[in-house]
């Protein structure tokens, strides 16, 4: 019943290649079926201003998409002179989302930024690019560990995201665009390694959901995680 | 325990002021607490272009907050040339709202805009707006139906928004500044007034939550979007 | 002869309700028959960049307009992405009227942002926005003095504003919006409370104008700010 | 007692080289002592589309200052990204101004574009800008009538414009840039050949002024203009 | 002596992997050492509309560089809110140089725009650029061959580029970032298949150049852009 | 057979005026034929921030084009909000250009911004703006020779510029825009007072060339470079 064959509880595969790039201080290319994220951690000695003296570290992310990356091409935000409110909205999570992740203290007074550039999209390509930002992060962090930069772990856990959606009536695990773009209800989920929340988003676009459908999603969304979670181990095994 | 004073599960003060101003086809100012927003509603003839031909209608919103509604001044927006990625993503969530509570065949192919400008920010400002948005919303269909614009009614159900959180420990229902700026884990709830969910985000900074807890806040919000639904049904009488 | 009955040296009713909004140090909502202006006066300890060392304060100002303050709906600035020609002209003025009426030694090296944004419109909203301005600056001030953080008063005289024009022929003391749009030659007149002059700028749009019509609107235009001035001290007391 | 040596009712001298550049269809170099400004004046076929359909025509400036023209070098305006408020504010006038001075029935439905750019600076450019602006559109609509394109002739009038100020105390006419920067009380007088007014802007900063200055400053506005409609004449001769 | 090793004339290894995303009517990664380009082509059937009517074809360029492409992290542009100049100097080139190599009448009136997007930099990223933008071009023409949308062949030859450059003293071709940030004297050099020149662009950064080298890294040109043509033909086989 | 009836090899008229701005530290208006640019030098104290504690200088350039310098008016960059992608490709070349004639030890650490502003346009204006912008550069060093800010001369030879191409099938020198506008190939060539290039720029848009053309344009543009070096020289003598 869905249109590439999996079932209701089925995720894509998931692909996490990391150090595809030579100048990053952590990267990944994450492909989840087919949406492919590369994903780069940049770790900068200074905080943000507003930190100044507080000794908290700070990490943040963006975004962006080629303008290929899509079924019809999108136009270039750096051309438009602005990213549009979805892209500043998408990683402003994302940012938050691994931040959940992360101690502060123990990071230090520094920054560590996440990019996520989306090369090729076929539905979540938010989540697909916490799993693999946070990735990109923990080898960056790997760094700052061996070179002795910071002393204790600051990523107290891992942080991946899923899709789900109540698509053709039937509550789905990780949406591709086919279903995406058909769901009337659809959330993104993000949990920790201990199965905690971070973040739950659900929406209805022209419908409304039911307590009992929002249960359901957020259980297939502990089950996906829980693999996602497993891919990032290997990754960075 | 609540700095205000207030039990767990009580809400603010609300007043909703109708006709406020003699421009608009429909206007509130809501009070949540010191919280105040004043909404309007424009109608356009034209629907946005995507949906030419379609004969279907739109609704969308813009959010705006005077530069002193909060403690300290904010740089004026349109001073600072762009919307913030905060102001694009609250605006983007108002518009989703409310198009949820609409039939937008019955409707036609015109646009309806609600404008939400902050005279006074105490938190919860999202949600006060989606809660006075659907008041200026209704009372602009209105005139609709009265004119023979529209021959059924568009309205299918209200639409309101409250806030929840974890503060001290503790589930409070619609949440202040003061509590707003210390809760590690919040949440805005948007719901029918039958009680059909619509939109949630339930998000940790720096902290993660049980779905135990999420439960509980969901509980306070169905009981405090309970007590706006009253007080739009009083408002629009 | 007037469109909204009044003779032609009557101004509308003004009503200036103070200490509107919580944050603000002085604030006030001015009333000029249907147009209204929220105003607030903000104190900031440092004075602009170009002051800096010299002892001497700032007055500033912004302009804004709700966009559904008028008849049909206006883009909203911050969504343009830029202020237009047009309110950038008035906060200008704004701020150099208010600032003819301070002691910039005695206020010390700070500044007072004046936010000026209408409400609703129905002409002569740059005046309104001065006078009601100043009282926003009178009251912020008094919390100054208060506070011992200047000694001797820095408002050296009241400021106000009003408009006025050749209206069907005949001068015209406050025009309001359908006057405004009518009018082939109109003016705005800021004075002080001792009834010296602070700006004229009269402008015929489409025509031209004799000295002899410029002196009946300067003696206009003393009498109505001569009552604008009793509101602001009812106000302010 | 004025820095140039000129006597208080003394214009600087004016000169206006017509036919400076090949390709505008109206072109001037006006210098009115130090300020010089090359004004062309663009016929366009189509009128603003807010007057489609009117049978009316449009004129409309615009303005700019090398970035050299001053003493110290001013950022580039399009390097800025954008126009000042003080430019727009002034491009605003010249378009007004010359608008006053032009029948829009005879000039038909099409537009003619003034642009005043700075060359060097000395005080009094807009003024010069509308003076210099005035004999382009002059040269331009003469190319109009010439070829048949309009009829009768569109412009009615002259229209100039020249400063006037209290400069140490004594009211004088032209100031220049030594003048400008000290006078507290200083305004922009445009007047029509046959001494009608078209927009009087008189501003004090950090000062007052009384109806009696204004009426001195008047007087000796009303002279220069007589002598600088003395110059386009000779000019567009 | 060259920091890379190599000899003076010898290239950097090239690969060129076709079919890289699903989206686009033609794409390829380009890889020449360590410069790693994504070049996607997209058809529109709309031509710009300065071609409108005219039956001619266009072909256009995008670049971009994702931030993390580069050995210390750049601003993303689309935040910066403007493309560099230095980014549209780059369009505009790949652009150039790949229209000379179509024919625009064969094309017929339809748009194909060429997305170059740097995956990783390490010198050269324009040439690269050119040369598998080219690929991704052929590409997508063969698919309006394929579906007889054209006729006869648009592209009549193969464009390819590579740069040079006077190191440590010594002509060298196709620099990496170390040679280039050290070299005096730089090239980009654009050709067909049939060793026609497109575009030459020597420049000296603080020192010049003769004739004598000029014709040298003109025949080390030639060389490295028969081998560039070679990788070109085994991609598009 | 040229438009103008020059010879192949025939430059136009050169004039050089220099003195024309009375603030500027050096400036001059270059007419090359119907090109006519204005090049102004402004000397600042401090260099840019990334050559801080460097002890080298910098100098940069500033392009722009009055909006009538050309046939039909360009929209003014500073309205349009940016400038365009050709504007920063010919102010980049124009800041190399000059920099390379430089010895920025000698410079010191202050910077020299030169701004060309075409006045009118008839091809050919980045050319007459790098030699213009040499002589508005090699015044304002006279400058401070003079003043004894710098003790040796920064400037190490004539930086002047000329383009050529193939028009009609025959390479001729110094383009005018009836000719620009027809080139298959044209190329802009930048050269020292001792015939050394500093750079070369030729570019083929629709058409390709050969080496030997290419050889044949360079011959025509040293003679061509020679004279400008020749006009230069009278200019500052």
């Amino acid at each position: 019943m869905r249109p590439s064959g999996r079932t209701l509880e089925q995720m894509r595969p998931i692909f996490i290649e990391t150090g595809v790039t030579k100048h990053a201080e952590g990267s990944c290319l994450i492909r989840c079926g087919d949406t492919h994220v590369l994903c780069t951690a940049t770790i900068e000695d200074k905080a943000p201003s507003f930190l100044k003296g507080s000794g908290l570290g700070w990490v943040t992310a963006e975004y962006g998409m080629l303008p290929r990356a899509t079924n019809t091409r999108n136009r270039r935000e750096a051309a438009a002179g602005k990213q549009s409110g979805r892209t500043q909205e998408i990683q402003r999570l994302i940012g938050r989302a691994l931040r959940a992740g992360v101690d502060r203290v123990a990071l230090g007074e520094r920054q560590i930024v996440v990019d996520c550039d989306v090369i090729q999209a076929d539905g979540g390509t938010r989540c697909a690019s916490i799993t693999g930002g946070w990735v990109a992060l923990r080898l960056a962090v790997n760094k700052l560990l061996k070179a002795g930069a910071v002393t204790s772990d600051p990523i107290v856990d891992h942080v991946a995201a899923v899709s789900c959606g109540i698509y053709a009536g039937q509550p789905v695990l990780d949406l591709d665009y086919a279903e995406d773009s058909e769901a009337g209800t659809d959330g993104n989920f993000i949990l920790t390694g201990r199965k905690r929340l971070i973040e739950v988003q659900m929406s209805a676009e022209g419908a409304t959901f039911s307590r009992e459908e929002m249960t359901k999603l957020l259980d297939l969304a502990e089950a996906g995680v829980a693999d996602l979670v497993e891919a990032q181990k290997a990754a960075v095994a």
